[in-house]
């Protein structure tokens, strides 16, 4: 696919460079709010700030507050929050994972220990809520404290079907909606919300929110199977490994034969696993073409994303918008 | 001390007595809230819920809105928050401290495993923060979102000191005020804040909470050196194994000869331990009398907490509170 869509691969550049003072500004604010007297904190969490990121999630705040005309600046000071709050699960989901590398950097968990990366996580969730309760909007801290407990509950559902080959698409998705996708909502949401919109206006930014997190998501997921290392900054195979139930695992074993079934039991159900094993799961995805039908339902969430932009008048915000979600699945691979 | 404070002692079987009907509807308030379609959690949570525990913190906010004469009924859902993010603390606490015990029971993370206990957690906190947003006060997120932030900053100040001889009186002060006292202040606070009292009060309740945490924490690190473990619920000399520079320590520390600073230094400072040190660390204790001594410090903020509820005139519920306070340091060793 590449080079077939040169202009959505660039549309997070194109959204970063639509609003770079008001991402400046949040990563200010995201450097200045996580100080603490306690030094191993900011240490930590500025580990995590250097080894970069996307800041996709801020992003989205910072977008919608400009597509809804918001002309104030409390999107940055709920950007930062949104990123906190990210921040906060990636740390202890590296610890849940025993992840080594995140973007493609040792992990902090690898780095300060899985006691600290607990410990900062909790502080930056606190600090998210204060954050939030200093901007004064009880709608605001509805919508992020309802995303936060979703996110945990998302995260605990994907433990519980981890290595579990009667887990069903249906329980993937809810958890994905939990894990990734309620945040990307959320994160949407607020920009309406703080622009004073209509209830129906901050509805479809959270429903852009949630279809584009679900495609993100289940590409991700597609990616764990397919990458380049390098090109992703992490482990291929991490997934495999976790024994978890993934979109392309879940086609591939009702799609499998009898013998390929014992492989999936063996590797994915028992979590027994050689060194050949991730070999054959990668051969057995490119047959039964799980990365492309992954994609291709990616593709459906995009749409639902893109339509949900409906209720806005075209600008170039919205384009800018709907350009990011096509880039989610035209990513490489 | 047996038997020497008959009525200090049952402090706070009388203080529960007197907020019977708001505790159990605080109780239920817990059980409700903690449900989720994702069994595992109210699972993990009713584990915890189960093993009991005294409910010391949420008794706290009952009392100080009686002491205010407070007649609504919002305090039940607020104490219901400040035990979620109790319980929160002591999940994460467990797996940073790879507790086995937790008040005599198996602990969730050795029954769910350390993944489940994390995640748990954070789905309690989230939800604490829900039913904050609730209640509606901002002023009351205000307070509690400054405790958890605050309490995880003592906790990752306490995993930086582990091991380190060089830690201060007034460094492990700084800890016991952020992992255990601030909570305490703050759920005092809350009571005076939703009875609608001055600023002179709630501070003088946030006061007297801050000076409790603070005893019960001086007493809880010197039973750790000094109760027997049936009576404590939980193994004798934790600290001593985990390398934390608690209060006894510090003192047996200040006053060890060259001999007994080898002690110190190759079992807390390198972690080097055999079977016969715990032994010898307590004798040291008893040489240096560190367990009196530490009940003594403990009894200074006693009073000091009694002195800052000088501000409320004498009632049943006054009295009840300060014999509470009193009774931290008549706790069995």
């Amino acid at each position: 696919m590449d080079g077939a869509t040169p202009l959505t691969t660039d549309a997070l550049v194109q959204l970063t460079a639509m609003l770079e003072p008001e991402l400046q500004a949040t990563n200010r604010a995201i450097v200045a709010r996580m100080d603490s007297p306690v030094s191993l904190i900011p240490q930590l969490a500025a580990h995590l700030v250097a080894a970069g990121g996307k800041r996709l999630r801020p992003l989205l705040t910072l977008a919608a507050a400009k597509l809804c005309g918001y002309e104030g600046s409390r999107q940055v000071q709920l950007a930062a929050c949104v990123e906190f709050i990210h921040t906060a699960t990636l740390l202890h989901d590296d610890v849940v994972d025993e992840s080594v590398l995140r973007r493609g950097y040792a992990s902090a968990n690898t780095v300060f220990g899985n006691k600290a990366s607990v410990l900062v996580g909790d502080f930056l969730f606190a600090r998210a809520f204060q954050l939030m309760v200093e901007d004064g909007s009880l709608e605001v801290l509805r919508i992020l404290s309802a995303a936060a407990a979703t996110i945990a509950e998302g995260e605990v559902l994907q433990l519980t079907t981890q290595n579990d080959l009667d887990t069903t698409e249906q329980k993937y998705f809810d958890v994905i909606r939990g894990k990734t996708a309620a945040l990307f909502a959320a994160a949407c949401e607020v920009g309406g919300v703080i622009a004073g919109r209509p209830a129906a206006q901050c509805a479809a930014l959270a429903q852009f929110g949630m279809d584009l997190g679900m495609a993100f998501q289940l590409v991700d997921d597609a990616l764990d199977y397919s990458a380049v290392q390098a090109e992703l900054g992490k482990t291929v195979g991490d997934d495999f490994r976790e024994g978890k139930l993934t979109y392309p695992v879940l086609l591939a074993i009702a799609d499998a034969d009898a013998q390929e079934l014992e492989f999936w039991t063996r590797t994915i159900g028992a979590g027994e696993q050689n060194e050949t094993d991730l070999g054959s799961a990668l051969a057995l995805m490119k047959k039964h073409n799980t990365t492309l039908r992954s994609l291709a339902r990616a593709g459906a969430f995009v749409e639902s994303a893109c339509a949900a932009l409906g209720v806005f008048p075209p600008s170039p915000m919205r384009e800018a918008l709907m350009d990011v979600a096509r880039y989610t699945t035209a990513r490489r691979f």
